[in-house]
């Protein structure tokens, strides 16, 4: 045993054992973290609640039933699987001892740490009205696609079998609440999917009718992007047949649908795409966050007070050069992964890092087919040039050519065929819901089969 | 109005309404008996519970993460679209009113019909034990191949964690109850999986070890095929590592494992493909059926005592040419629907249908890579000639050229890179489950990153 000085100046008995990282979260930042680190004398762990990383840009895809869950999302010990100095774990993290340094799973094991990397991303915020969630669920995990795919189906069903017009109405208006580029992008594929896939595979429906309602609280959609590229992206949208409603915020969402102004919209679908929170990493820590729970972190992403401590990703708020927040998107999470693994080598050859400077390479966000917003800064794309970019880099930063050429395959059919190959109801109740679908008392409904 | 006499001579008063026929299920029986109604003058209302059809002899490679849902499961009414002669609904079928011919539906809706096809399929039986269903899960419908594939995936995740050795052993092993076809294709996909995918994946545990047991109560497996290909089949297996063990009753399932003949084997992984029972059709209708809840029909596949009543599939239990009964096979309910399609046409010209008989075009299984068994009657093939034609005939089998292609590319993947595409643990809970690796009260725990 000999004394060595460890990162962050302190001395501690240690054999030979590697300088230890664990990293919490195998999302855009944890895993680029791991994969940057590849060379250095450490050993890792990544611990993660779930098996797989997702790859969240797609996810309303998955939602909407243009893309099955394997195609975006893959097993993390599968991605690390040649990484012999790479230990993956499935397990729920329930806090941080910083003092003992260990990060405490939901079983007692811990797991003892000499740089912590925290990249535990994001969950939806409901500003206050968790009750809202059952009505209006959010989109974060496959689980979350599987049920918005399954409520979106389940309408269409049920409005097949009702003979009430009002109720009728109810399950063919679908309501997407935040106009960032998630609502955008659902509330496109939504439109399309009612015009353009279904309307032949329904005989007592006319999808065409559906409703799709897009509620922004801010006074124009895409509010990350540049004023003009957001007026395009509301001008394709209402194209679409979306209702765009600008400058309202949601007051209520229920069982019978949303108030937002003045306005009570009967709605049986709504989805939530307004709000992200961080993950509690911030209490764990017992350090200072900001409204939305995000870690304010050093220039170097380490946590005050805490040198052995990086944080990236979503779960961290810092500014970049000009002066406005990092935003929560895939490159930005991978461009702080990158400098922590090389921050954490740097320190181990004795060296103290520059400090952390995110660098914007655009913003890109799909509305519907031929229909996407790209800012590059000086360049401005929009339409059909932008939406070849759009799938042509999204299949690109897709992982492995199984999944590229499954993606492009289901694309193709989509767009030449107008079919969605992932119209699948599964989980949870997949039968029409006798609650929700009120019989009437006494009175026989004959379901006509002869039209 | 004008008198018209229906297909079973009885009076009834209708105006030109076509002749309406209600089927319920969407499975292969069923779904065959509308494709072939084609240009009939009739008006079909088709009734299934899921929004999907499912082809169920791939059902075993969701389960074994090597498919996607979406690869082997098509919307019904999207299969439909074309046919304007045809309304499909989604709904669950309580009971049939055969007096007033009606459907019955959940909702309290009714289907009226002239002829009723009965397609409604079969699910798993524990022979009296239903008590063992939540430890030994069966494979029927989607859900239950994305349980047992969570189930499968969660238990190399908790050895992976797991310092107690007998505990790591019984999450380890396999358990597949019944050798039939089902029972012999799981336990040969889960020995490559362990021995062939998984290896590189893990630090902690060598699933090279993992057991797979396969018990069946008869003297041998695929019991349905000549004999030398049963033993073709065994030795098969183990060499791919499966233990067998023939001519053992189950006595019990529970959460430590299952009891067998005089042995108790821990295992927290069990799947059952044992023994399946019938829909309640008979129930509905108050009619007799064999011990496996199975109809017994009329040699022209209706219902004794309701001529207009006709079924198919997994749901009648009627003897072939040779004597045996037909087996619980797509092309068999495919047949039925086929024949049904045609005697109704026949009825409707006033023509008496001739009775179904049955053709065995072959039995087909896959053990493994390169191994699986064809009986063609007079021709038998086994290894890899018979592995080439499995695959073949499968594909061709699929619907649709873009589920083609996606199931030959993860076949492709599989087969070369020995890799699955479909290793995600989805729905329930997708965590570690602390109640079953149990924490070691009050002492730490360490699990290591460094090997």
């Amino acid at each position: 045993m000999t004394n060595i000085v460890t990162i962050d100046g302190k001395a501690s008995t240690r054999t030979t054992t590697p300088h230890r990282v664990v990293v919490v979260g195998a999302g855009f930042g944890g895993l680029e973290t791991v994969y940057r680190l590849t060379g250095a004398d450490v050993s890792i762990t990544i611990v993660d609640r779930r098996n797989h990383h997702l790859f969240q840009p797609l996810l309303y895809q998955v939602a909407t039933a243009s893309l099955a869950t394997s195609e975006i999302a893959w097993p993390i010990r599968y991605l690390l699987r040649g990484r012999k100095d790479v230990t993956t774990l499935l397990g729920t993290v329930t806090g941080v001892d910083a003092a003992a340094r260990r990060v405490l799973l939901d079983d007692g094991q811990t797991l003892p740490y000499d740089t912590l990397v925290l990249a535990t991303g994001a969950g939806h915020a409901y500003f206050g009205h968790d009750e809202w969630e059952p009505f209006a669920p959010g989109l974060k995990t496959l689980e979350d696609a599987t049920t918005i795919r399954r409520r979106i189906l389940t309408a269409f069903e049920r409005a097949e079998r009702e003979s009430d017009p009002v109720k009728r109405a109810a399950l063919l208006t679908f309501v997407i609440i935040g106009a960032g580029p998630t609502g955008v992008e659902l509330a496109g594929t939504i439109a399309e999917l009612a015009r353009v896939t279904l309307p032949e595979d329904f005989r007592n429906i006319d999808t065409r009718e559906t409703r799709v309602v897009l509620i922004e609280a801010g006074s124009r959609v895409l509010a990350g992007f540049p004023e003009e590229l957001s007026a395009y992206a509301q001008r394709s949208l209402e194209k679409l047949g979306v209702e765009v409603a600008l400058g309202h915020a949601v007051s209520d969402c229920n069982i019978d649908g949303v108030v937002y102004g003045d306005k009570a919209l009967g709605a049986r679908t709504i989805i939530w795409a307004a709000g992200v929170r961080a993950s509690p990493a911030a209490e764990w820590l017992n350090v200072a966050a900001d409204r939305a729970g995000r870690l304010q972190v050093n220039p170097d992403l380490t946590v005050p007070g805490h040198p052995e401590i990086f944080a990236v990703g979503d779960t961290v708020t810092i500014a970049a050069p000009d002066g406005k927040p990092v935003p929560g998107i895939a490159p930005a999470a991978k461009q702080e992964g990158r400098y922590v693994a090389s921050a954490i080598k740097q320190r181990l050859r004795g060296q103290t890092p520059a400090p952390f400077r995110y660098s914007h390479d655009g913003s890109l966000a799909q509305i519907g087919k031929k229909l996407a917003v790209i800012d590059f800064g000086r360049i401005r794309l929009r339409g059909a040039l932008a939406w070849w970019i759009w799938g042509i880099a999204h299949i690109y930063f897709l992982i492995g050519l199984r999944n590229r050429l499954a993606v492009a395959i289901n694309w193709l059919w989509i767009h030449t065929l107008d079919q969605r190959g992932a119209r699948l109801i599964t989980q949870g109740r997949a039968v029409v819901d006798s609650q929700s679908v009120p019989s009437h008392s006494g009175e026989e409904k004959r379901v006509s089969s002869a039209r």
